[in-house]
């Protein structure tokens, strides 16, 4: 088989462990990048390490933050006694754009998923535990994608907080019609989720 | 509107240079990294600033290569009468892995394209031209995308080479069904190309 030279080669594999980029993409990228003008490889690499160096997970909440504990957690306005969980840092900042939570958060660092082997212990479920016990909790909320490895995610979580505050509330985001949308186009599950969820107005 | 560190939003505005990736995509890859084990990102960096040192683009034909003249340029085996015009470096070893050219290469560095204020003077095109004049060439082969800015590149370099040299045959790759396609399938264009340029078997 035809290949580039060594040194493409090695990056072009490097880039591959990013999330959803096959070796045609890597190679686009790699092609893209040794076209940009002088410098422009330098600055990535630069800020790639100053990110790298100058951002820490938040103590508390496990956030990805430049100080810890993160904005967030250390803001005495914010409801200590609702936490929002959810898999990623990228998560918190869509609900902080909603304007819709004044609550806290907590990162479980991922999603169960038997596919890629990762159990319930590889994330922050013990840390979750921790933190419900340690406060008077009024709220847990999960906010974890609307598929196979949220599903089961929600039902570990849901579980590892029954375990230490059953009589914590646990509540998960709802499933219905997205703003927008038709119902000629919503699918079936959408469409059935939106049916027996339905809301008196 | 919420926002990351600013150590964050700075990386993730660096990576949508890349083609294809807006900011969603490129806080998904920030995030990503950053959950990596130490070291990933340093030799990710170190990677692409060694890319980047040892590539060159070949002096002949253009294409990113560690060697000038590349290894096909300097190959005497060759077919120095046949160039295969390209847009980039990656082409290159597309063909190369079908096996069917011995010809030699020229990489325009691009696509005319209009909408992304790209003009036939910013591509290799004049190079292209310089080296039909020099040397007695057979053929041309543009071996360009199906698509508007592929045509349009096509029109300028086959004028280009037409005003250097009349008599050199100039040609483009063949329309029609794709490998494994059912014609139920093929949509109206590729089955049209089909039909008109139908071969004799």
């Amino acid at each position: 088989m035809a290949q580039y030279p060594e040194v493409i080669e090695d990056i072009i594999r490097a880039l591959t462990i990013l999330p959803g980029v096959g070796r045609k993409t890597a190679e686009r990228y790699v092609f893209h990048l040794l076209k940009q003008p002088a410098g422009t490889i330098e600055q990535l690499s630069a800020k790639l390490l100053q990110a790298r160096a100058s951002v820490v997970t938040c103590s508390v909440c496990y956030r990805f933050t430049q100080i810890d504990p993160c904005s967030i957690c250390s803001d005495p306005l914010r409801d200590g006694t609702t936490i929002c969980v959810v898999a990623e840092t990228t998560s918190v900042l869509a609900i902080e754009q909603t304007g819709n939570y004044s609550g806290r958060y907590h990162v479980l660092g991922g999603y169960v998923d038997q596919l890629s082997g990762v159990g319930p212990g590889q994330l922050r479920i013990a840390e979750l535990q921790e933190r419900v016990k340690s406060g008077s909790m009024h709220e847990i909320i999960l906010a974890l994608n609307a598929d196979v490895p949220g599903e089961t995610t929600a039902m570990y979580v849901q579980q590892a907080v029954a375990e230490v505050a059953p009589t914590v509330k646990v509540t998960r985001l709802a499933r219905g019609l997205p703003a927008g949308s038709e119902i000629e186009f919503a699918d079936d599950i959408t469409l059935g989720d939106a049916l027996r969820d339905r809301r008196t107005i």
